[in-house]
């Protein structure tokens, strides 16, 4: 518990910035080289690198080198972790509107 | 869609931390005080309460005063926004997996 925890903090911070998120969603489309992933943003390369970085740390990305080219691909187990939260929000949530429907029923037939 | 970006910010920020993601999860299932809020947690109440206030600025939760006793409750629109982010990159991923295997019947059929 204690793990996946940390985890999930590392997962949501590396989401807390838009160009990760971007990097991540154009990662989910398909591998990519950081020269690719870093083109689209007006950024130098170094401040670029340390995106990469904070993505790699929370395990959503990982890199591997070939000769002179990094190549990327997501890891979509951490995404589905982080996701899963959200679901079990979502399922508590439910219950919580089910259990009122369940009273406003009761009141009404009372 | 800058705005939606910086939303996000917000919301992943704020969920990066166990505190802040225990006090929503305990929200979703209902509005309670802060007071009861806190009582779970090993931390004095000035630390609580910046965690509070990230949730606050993040509009993840919000929080009303009537006298004494402040009353907090999760802003559920701004955790099915997070949510939709992830269905997103699925939907892409699905899509991707779904070329591949066409381009597999494709290679086969030759």
């Amino acid at each position: 518990m204690a793990n996946e925890r940390s985890e999930l903090d590392h997962v949501f911070h590396a989401l807390s910035d838009p160009t990760r998120r971007a990097v991540v969603a154009r990662l989910v489309g398909g591998p990519a080289t950081v020269k690719d992933l870093a083109e689209p943003f007006a950024m130098a390369l170094p401040s670029f690198l340390k995106h990469i970085s904070v993505l790699e740390s929370a395990q959503l990305i990982s890199c591997n080198k070939k000769g002179r080219v990094r190549t990327c691909s997501v890891d979509r187990e951490r995404l589905v972790a982080a996701e899963r939260w959200f679901e079990e929000q979502n399922r508590v949530w439910q219950s919580r509107y089910a259990n009122l429907d369940n009273l406003l029923a009761k009141l009404e037939s009372k």
